[in-house]
């Protein structure tokens, strides 16, 4: 499947530089690992990499929504600065002509330049047409779909009961390697186990230079599938069955981390793309103890879990400062030794100080973008709500709060007891904040909606 | 303190009987430690002995109100067999006149008829008059307040203000040792800490015999007090610094365990009494991802974190089986051989299969009471409610649910998706085991109303 290269340079960087895995879920929501919270979802080995790793409780995505916050990640950039956010389409669809622009620099491009083998498994949501595709963009193997598992839509009739009741066929969704189409539709039943068996194959193709390896499940973005072995297995039904197929999936990446000895010289991010998708009801996950889901402002849309885990290196522990998926180009970048580049702006911060030696997080704040407007604001422990809108596109019910919501996210991370009028001094400052992130934002073409 | 007793007959007992630790904290959530999902409470200690022991995600208490469910976890049973639930007054207060009968066997009496050395530590609340504290009910010993640390306020003016601004002197409840009043007002921003120090006495001088400690935090109940050093240092407020001190003080328990050599031969049980008091907002626990709280029969009310630990002997892991406090009596008698009494009905199931070699529970039943009427039931996943009412005594709004509402908890923890009318076999099978139930149900001598 893949060459295997070693030379003495890469063996020179295998030894200073670890590999990288981000295993990236969809739709999964703050509450549904067991680590998190979760009363009726079994998941030993994320919560087994969580008690070896860090758990962060306070980490974040750029956008409540799947290709802007895939494309935060990616780049440790904003969406709106490189035109992969919208309020008319808010993701990218089948009939989209834009993507990931050619002059972004992805994690992948970053640490392949830098020697390191890199691929992308799953899904990907930043672009189908060639230049926008993962092998365009720094991968140098690509196996997956090219963006969210319920697009191609050929069955007719009623929204809800197609997705909650799938089959296979009903979505058209083609699986591609590198850029050949291998299956179409893709067997969506089997697709968790397959991008699974071509992580573990990539790794021990690798074991022996740096690699990055994105591994971005399609799952449990509905139409949930799970493979024999978990379907009609979890208490929690479909869903469960679902999470605990990609928890068994992380327990095989780290299994052959450990087959391939090296365990010790590799760092395992485990995260999510949003919150839960909750008008699909019990097809669609938990935000836990957090105030509302995917597609929206509050905690619940855009507080994600985040696990870290590199043995011997990462200290153990729970993590309460802030994070945000911006933060991995930059964190990645700075324990690779690689420089970021200087020639833009990076909304990511290094988190590596926080990772290895338990300092304080440099990130104080978070921006709650809905498409391209900030809607809320985190300073430190206060959150600020200018405005709001319930999370799906169908319902256009923006909510201008004046005086603005307040919330202590410390004392009350469900987002209910609002402080408004009890703290001028955050709004004021929250409100300059603010000012001044808007004044570096440049206009630029936007891409969703070519 | 306590004479030390070495006698060969307790060597025996020592090597073949387990000593017992059950820590029972007060109006502590669902959702309030860190390993069932609080995203800004850190609790090291609990984490690590529910990830060294079992953690349960479906352990229910008898009752969603104090002197009830400490009733039913002391005795096995629930407390409409002895008087002590009522309508008109849910708890005892410090004028009743009531409390646990005589006639009741506690868990402290079993275990001390069969060579257990026994200490309460804690708040009581199950009577004050002397045939009804502690040293009347099987415990050698006692130190703690009779009723809830909110008691005999003494304090004018606003109800919420005074709970949530307390000082010490609002409430002029009593410390008691044995039957000696020792402080009055007790100094609560000490309390926990002296809890602490009493429980870690007791166990060292008990460490050459059985024992069994009923180590009954007053926190987090309100009004909320921390000592020195826990006090301002969390993130949570002052909700997360009592939170934190009670871990800590579980660290304590536990590490005096290793100090003297009894790890391996003690089983520590930890759980709360009710769900989080919500209307006291960030005073109040959370519930995490389930409905309601303290006070009512949503699952909030009555589901509590559960952390089994016995090195070497529990199976280390996550358990979703259903449990209650109901089941401690048979449990604990069980692990120490000894035989339950049969003179009487139990309520309470053996769990001891579970918890040692991962049997199914045998436990397939929740009875939701409210006071002394069954509000709900839930048999396996279902819960089928048949009436509900707001959470709080000043508010009797009860409403009678015609179809009954049922949720299935598996799929559906938050009790969010109503499938009445979708399972009238559900509902049918529910409604012949409450008849049956009731059937068994004698009318006593309310204790309570006196």
């Amino acid at each position: 499947m893949l060459a295997i290269l070693s030379t003495a340079s890469q063996v020179y960087a295998q030894a200073t530089r670890p590999n990288v895995i981000v295993i990236f879920a969809d739709d999964l929501g703050y509450g549904d690992l067991g680590i998190y919270g979760n009363p009726t979802i079994k998941t030993p080995n994320l919560d087994r990499m969580a008690f070896e790793g860090q758990k962060w409780t306070n980490f974040y995505v750029a956008a409540p929504v799947c290709t802007p916050s895939r494309a935060a990640l990616m780049t440790g950039r904003l969406p709106i600065r490189n035109g992969m956010s919208s309020e008319k389409r808010r993701v990218l669809f089948p009939d989209s002509k834009g993507g990931l622009p050619q002059s972004e620099i992805t994690i992948a491009k970053s640490l392949k330049s830098a020697g390191y083998r890199t691929a992308a498994i799953g899904k990907w949501h930043l672009g189908h047409l060639p230049e926008y595709v993962p092998t365009s963009h720094g991968f140098d193997y690509y196996l997956g779909i090219p963006y969210s598992n319920d697009m191609d839509r050929v069955k007719e009739g009623d929204y809800f009961k197609t997705l909650k009741e799938p089959e296979v066929s009903y979505f058209n969704v083609p699986l591609i390697r590198n850029t050949e189409e291998l299956e179409r539709p893709a067997d969506q039943t089997t697709i968790t186990r397959r991008y699974t068996e071509e992580a573990v194959g990539f790794i021990k193709q690798n074991k022996d230079r740096p690699f990055f390896l994105y591994l971005a499940h399609s799952m449990p973005h509905v139409p949930l599938f799970a493979s024999e072995g978990f379907k009609n297995t979890s208490a929690r039904g479909l869903y469960g069955d679902v999470i605990e197929e990609l928890d068994w999936s992380v327990g095989q990446v780290l299994k052959s981390l450990r087959d391939n000895g090296i365990d010790e010289n590799t760092l395992v991010v485990f995260t999510s793309d949003n919150g839960p998708w909750l008008i699909f009801e019990d097809h669609g996950g938990s935000a836990g103890p957090l105030r509302g889901g995917k597609g929206g402002t509050f905690d619940g849309g855009m507080r994600v879990p985040a696990i870290f885990r590199w043995p011997g290196k990462i200290k153990p522990g729970v993590v309460l400062e802030l994070g945000s998926t911006l933060d991995l180009f930059p964190t990645i970048s700075s324990l690779a030794k690689i420089p970021v580049p200087n020639d833009r702006v990076y909304d990511g911060y290094d988190l590596s100080g926080a990772l290895i030696s338990g300092a304080p997080s440099p990130r104080k704040e978070i921006f709650f973008y809905r498409d391209t407007e900030v809607y809320a604001v985190r300073q430190g422990e206060y959150k600020v709500h200018f405005q709001s809108q319930s999370e799906y596109a169908v319902n256009r019910d923006k909510t201008l709060h004046s005086p603005p919501l307040v919330y202590h996210l410390g004392h009350d991370p469900g987002e209910k007891y609002n402080l408004a009028g009890k703290h001028p001094e955050v709004v004021k400052s929250v409100q300059e904040l603010l000012e001044k992130h808007k004044a570096g934002i440049k206009p630029v073409e936007n891409q969703l909606e070519k």
